[in-house]
């Protein structure tokens, strides 16, 4: 069953109220946001229009009442479709004054009687606007970082988001299980990857905008390179990593094949990441912190191979982007709750510069984590 | 034939050495560059991984020497496979030092010695880096605007540059072609676009990343929506407009089809814009302004209505990124010089709501714009 695209009203009002909690806890006005996903998040605007870096857009959450789109003009028509009422727009591109006197009209009155603006400044986010824009309107308005608000809400999913993120990942399932109908001895990467694309749109991926991965005799040692025209050949290791979409949700893991026979020592680092993934399973309980799905993760690849690499992180959360808080590393002390979305990817070193790395999608529910990404088999599979 | 993939080591030369004549003039002592088209031009580093938030990327790019690349570990084996010699890592993610202190590193000697640093600030920029964190580089750095130096050379494309560009150009037009073979009357404009997706990959394309249209009776009214799952019905206007890529270069160009039959007003305003189209072919010549070409646009659109509509602009620069400098509009008075690769974009209202809007690729050659895009027909083209 394909669920349906969008989102009730009443989903948007449930993230507003709870976002006004956090902020009036934090004692702030209201949020200035910039980039596609937190403007999304908060008002349903889904355009691949971002891609386009010439304009910026803009949503301010305001600590009372509703947010306030300020946008260009060629985005009215399809933010009007959305439940956001107050919608303020500019003829874009306009390098003069690009929307920053429309948005100081809406900020201003705030600042004034002495309301804190936020703004997300910290980890994992960015401003999405021209740098000496940002510095204007910091003449008169002082933002703090307000990333600890949007990222509390955003790591809980709500059942909507979930069942999205369940269908995509059910479509990556489905796809890579057809990886013996498109993957062929001596077909180049590059149409490897065409062929993975190809298929999963026809199982009801909207888009496949990430895919990464490598072959090479043993094994990888290369895990975001693009595909390159080599030809696959007998004693592959092949890994293919996709971010497909649906409605703008992603599923994000991987899968490894060996190529007509698998290698032993690939056989094996295989198995230790199986056991590892088995381990942050057994993790993954609410309550638990992402550095407890680390170290259970990181033990059983420790007793592999010390050197276990620095990827930095053995998974990350998963929704709107391919990668979102939290982080299962040493440093993140964040505590599982129900309705986290993670990937749990651990990944190790092996022979001359070979890596491997394993990814499944998992939700936290009813105390437990739930498989969203069928999961892969307990040893290698041949290919090819 | 296929172009190959990526540049010789020559073309990265190329552009270090026109970079660094531009900021001996602007007395720079070199560039700090975080986004992927940046960094990409000035190094080759080209992945899909950018679509991750969690991590910044750096290219420091001085006015005397080699690019210094500051990147996450988790580049680093990708990295080493450009031309860039000096790659300095860190084990990334780190909240709390996320690649700041081997960044400072770098950066100091220089503004140590008076050295000034340039980072691209202005107009269709934005600082890829936790905002948090470069106000830290602040505290010791004085960054300046270097947005002209890396708009003066991304916008005159080099000959490989173009070939890259010119054969996704035929991918997509390959593409359009096929249209009547892959949209139907009663299919669901996504399930229009998955078949568009699915038959430019198998045309060459190795991503169709932007992919956005509309379609409705008598004419559409939004040129940036997704699609919904509306069946295509006799007398639609259909838009389909297409941001594919081959090797990290992009072609950007619509079509409009009308279904079953087509509406006397869609065809009127069509014509409108296929003479706009020959207006703007008329009009780009080395020595013409991008205002020049908006004008000559311009002016046959407003003839037919003097509701020219406010998407700001009649068409953009082209390459690594779907939209680039320069734009066609009243404020950008650039001059068109040999090798710019541009699209032309004319668009216009009609009837109730309605909007249509052309686009053709091109690229300033000899003196004479020249198509790479193959042209829409002269009339409203019939399918399904």
């Amino acid at each position: 069953m394909t669920p349906q695209r969008g989102f009730p009203k009443s989903e948007y009002e449930a993230r507003l109220a709870r976002a006004q909690v956090l902020m009036r806890e934090q004692e702030l006005a209201g949020m200035l946001l910039t980039t596609e996903s937190d403007v999304r998040y908060f008002s349903g605007f889904l355009t691949l229009f971002w891609q386009s870096p010439t304009r910026p857009w803009f949503l301010f959450v305001p600590a009372d009442g509703e947010p306030v789109a300020v946008i260009p003009e060629i985005g009215a028509d399809l933010m009007r479709q959305t439940w956001v009422k107050d919608i303020r727009t500019w003829s874009a591109p306009n390098p003069n004054d690009d929307g920053i006197s429309v948005l100081r009209g809406v900020l201003q009155p705030y600042a004034r009687t002495g309301g804190r603006i936020g703004i997300p400044m910290g980890h994992e986010t960015y401003v999405r606007m021209p740098m000496i824009d940002f510095e204007r309107l910091q003449g008169t308005i002082d933002f703090e970082d307000c990333t600890e608000i949007v990222r509390a809400l955003r790591m809980e999913k709500s059942d909507g988001e979930i069942e999205k993120i369940a269908h995509i990942c059910n479509i990556g399932s489905t796809t890579f299980a057809q990886a013996p109908q498109f993957v062929q001895l001596g077909q180049s990467l590059s149409d490897t990857f065409r062929e993975f694309r190809r298929t999963c749109l026809a199982n009801g991926a909207d888009d496949v905008p990430y895919l990464v991965g490598g072959a090479d005799a043993g094994g990888y040692s290369d895990i975001i390179a693009p595909p390159t025209d080599r030809a696959l050949a007998t004693g592959d290791i092949l890994m293919i990593d996709t971010g497909s979409v649906f409605d703008g949700y992603f599923c994000d893991f991987d899968r490894n094949f060996a190529v007509g026979n698998a290698d032993p020592a690939a056989a094996r680092a295989y198995e230790v990441l199986y056991k590892a993934t088995d381990a942050g399973l057994n993790a993954a309980r609410p309550g638990a912190t992402c550095r407890d799905l680390f170290d259970a993760m990181h033990g059983v690849i420790v007793d592999f191979n010390s050197n276990t690499g620095s990827v930095g992180r053995m998974g990350h959360g998963l929704g709107m982007q391919l990668t979102e808080w939290p982080s299962h590393a040493r440093f993140d002390d964040t505590v599982l709750t129900e309705n986290m979305v993670l990937t749990l990817e651990p990944s190790l070193n092996y022979g001359d510069g070979r890596m491997m790395v394993h990814e499944e999608n998992i939700v936290i529910r009813n105390g437990a984590p739930q498989l969203l990404s069928t999961r892969a088999p307990a040893e290698l599979p041949v290919i090819g």
